[in-house]
């Protein structure tokens, strides 16, 4: 069976870095894009761009190429992206899977939902940088890619770029709870994801905000589009399906 | 070595979707009996069976077969009933083991342990349905067969029988908490179960009820009998075997 | 790569019983020494030694054989060790590697980080047994060595050793938050450990005082030593690996 994929990239990503459980997908018969969100993109300016401007990249994407049956999949910052998206492309829509996602109520921004010391992090970076963020190699190492070996947490942190900080700080413009929207919903959840802290976790705590859903783990941590695609891939597929 | 199991289903179900579980058992050498409790058969009442009648139908079973050196499981609902039956069975077993099972304390119902959004709607549908209770397949395919397939969570779903509510609502006659009755007891937690929710979950939450215990884990979700039954026989071994 | 791991023993052992994961490591090229500490060895007494004599052994042992580039590795009681000895031997260190190991905060003593039915426990054991304490079989087979079978449980619980209890009373004379100590800090959680309750688990309410830390899970229970080494080998190796 043949399912329509947009895999939505977390901050600091590209839809490139989605490519390889994009390929894995494919090999099993699937169509899938996987956009950079605006924001991202290479000119982009990170000082002005926010929340509602990704949202509107996303969902022109998904419009101006006429997808159907969409498997719309979130990872992390793109959770807040596909939430806001859905409402506008729901008759384009078959589900909703997040993947260690962000789940926001209505008027969350995403900072509301870290540890204060991510926020208090995030903002002395990007007053230093015109708005944007970039992760240090340290967090990045041991809390979001602490399965893979040194040489890949350093090449994969060479191929993220700096990310404008009002995406974080933009309250979502959702109208009620994902829970209420009429659509299906899932939840992966890689096991090895430290990116939040355990004590105030992505699973339950996000993963339950969207009320009946399916739940589905995979290996790997946050990074798991680097250390472990195919698994992911298997995931997003079991997730996603039906 | 062989032993002897006895498996005890969940509401819904019957002793025949156990049996995919118990192959498995019998070839690797043990005796296993999967009987189908009072409140489940095809002419049994709905409206009128409850928890003491269901605990009864399997304190029966095994006296009436003579059963010695029982391994009995329980799986979710049927917590509940091997914990009734543990007291008059003792000198006929060697260990409790709790499948994502109901461990109640003296005086609990079902309905004590699960969220207010489940007794509302249990509630509702058995007083729509002559006190006979079924689950919506949106919540038994999302929640309950999560790990499943479609086509399988449709097949499975059609086996499930009219459940009588009064085995939710009728108080435990057990006279002491679990932890007290002098037996080994084991908990098997398959790792995907969502049929409760993971902020009210079967494991610490009810596990630990049982205390000093033995615990293991498998693959799956609450109806690993049916997507996972290789691997919850070896957990049920594990689980049972000394 | 070689690397060079020293492998801290938990309360009851001695480094013999960490040599199966030894050498696994030493397979993979690894330079592996597995000391026993002071108040582990046959003839040390019981009834006197304490915590900061245990800390001293090591820092000893390591000092002694001028180690360089450690990853120093703590399993269980053996956390409160290489606490206590890494501001000492921190020019040495590469790496601090927990592995379902205690983590004090200054001042705290082992037994101020269990529930308080182990301290009674342990309290009236080491009453009755000049300051040495034993844990019961029951105790042992059920909440340590949950995946062995019965065989594994009796052969590696009779190579235990009384353990000297002023190990667990006295406090850690750690100055400041592990979390603060300069230097990479991993934590190991085999996921089937219930030798703290999962009420009170190792993780994340003994991992997160780390402060930044790489998280890696591993197959098996407490005594995974003895029942998963392989895995547990490589779950080390990612752990310290840099």
């Amino acid at each position: 069976m043949s399912d329509t994929y947009v895999l939505v990239h977390g901050a600091w990503h590209t839809g490139a870095e989605m490519e390889a459980v994009a390929s894995e997908l494919r090999a099993a018969g699937h169509v899938v894009h996987c956009p950079t969100l605006a924001g991202n993109r290479p000119s982009d300016d990170r000082s002005a761009i926010g929340l509602a401007d990704a949202v509107a990249s996303l969902v022109d994407f998904v419009e101006t190429a006429q997808l159907q049956g969409v498997r719309l999949v979130g990872h992390s910052y793109g959770g807040m992206v596909i939430s806001g998206a859905a409402a506008a492309l729901l008759p384009r829509l078959a589900r909703l899977v997040y993947v260690n996602a962000f789940v926001p109520l209505p008027g969350e921004c995403l900072n509301d939902l870290v540890p204060p010391h991510y926020t208090a992090l995030f903002d002395a970076i990007a007053a230093a940088n015109a708005n944007a963020v970039m992760l240090p190699f340290p967090v990045w190492r041991e809390a979001f890619i602490n399965d893979g070996d040194l040489a890949l947490a350093q090449s994969a942190f060479e191929r993220l770029n700096p990310h404008p900080y009002r995406t974080f700080t933009e309250p979502s413009a959702i109208e009620q709870p994902m829970a209420a929207l009429m659509i299906g919903k899932s939840y992966v959840n890689c096991v090895l994801d430290t990116a939040l802290p355990a004590s105030l976790p992505w699973h339950p705590r996000l993963s339950e905000r969207l009320g009946l859903y399916r739940y589905i783990e995979s290996a790997g941590s946050h990074e798991a589009w680097f250390t472990e695609p195919a698994a992911l891939a298997r995931a997003i597929e079991r997730a996603g399906r039906d």
